[in-house]
């Protein structure tokens, strides 16, 4: 089950102070967040940092709801080239996959809500957590910045199924207006 | 097929002057817009102004494709009762519902997103066309204002079929920052 997500950027906000709309909106969405930034930025692309294939230990496993043992593409990546967007980390189950899209997947260039819509993929999204972060020194390095996080984790179902697990996440001082 | 969201909102924006980050996301998103103004204003509510069965003309059944004659719910609303933040206007082919879906929406009092949301509907949404309108004496009464019109209509699209066609409308004086 979906959660409130009005009150966890509530939450935050008593902490951090008011999020911008974009901000908020960002944490929210249960649309493509790839279309709102091409909108915001102009077309944008990805970075790969890791794309590997992964076995499922229990703790994935029972996030994605599948076997341990079973295979797992697992990606991170930079959303935007000209500037670093947003940090973003995957977890596929591959059996879920069908050929052209684990194609393009392990193309590994194209942000995921741009292969969804090429597939014409229906689904729905899932918010399962909003947060406020400290950074790690990989993500302080990434965004040049030592400032909170904010982060999302969500799940892209379709056919009543997990088809991707993602974690955002992008600095406080990004989106503000 | 989608449009090019950013080539059409780029187009409004030689004409209008530059639009706000949350008028572009209004325009371009592939998820829910209820959800998005929930966060932004606070749960919203809708106000319904017209529910009605319709009999399909050419027109409405080649855009819904469908066969004229066929049944379909004609629903205005404006989202938002404290404040009317968009009004809406969607058709939706009868035959195409299950029984709990047409249900709550002859209850008419709950946006589409939400109850999209509450059966847990698996779907992908395509943009027709975003445009700039002048403003009906209708649209000018309830939003209060002469100015120019951003809209958008788009088809929420499930098993491949059109399940719903919306077209949104807000005043270029609304979400500005």
């Amino acid at each position: 089950m979906d959660i409130n997500v009005m009150d966890e950027i509530k939450r935050i906000e008593k902490v951090l102070g008011e999020l911008s709309n974009t901000q908020k909106i960002l944490l929210a969405t249960d649309g493509s967040v790839t279309r709102i930034l091409d909108v915001l930025k102009g077309h944008v692309g990805i970075k790969t940092l890791v794309q590997e294939s992964q076995i499922a230990d229990l703790e994935i496993a029972e996030k994605l709801e599948i076997n341990p043992g079973d295979t797992v593409n697992y990606r991170v990546v930079i959303i935007g080239t000209k500037e670093p967007l947003i940090h973003a980390i995957s977890y596929i189950p591959v059996d879920r996959l069908n050929n052209n899209f684990k194609e393009d997947l392990i193309r590994a260039d194209i942000p995921i809500g741009r292969i969804l819509k090429k597939h014409n993929v229906e689904s729905r999204r899932e918010v399962e957590s909003i947060a406020m972060e400290e950074p790690d020194q990989q993500l302080k390095d990434i965004f040049n910045t030592d400032s909170m996080m904010l982060t999302r984790t969500y799940n892209i179902i379709r056919n009543g199924e997990i088809l991707i697990r993602i974690k955002e996440t992008f600095p406080i001082t990004s989106f503000t207006k």
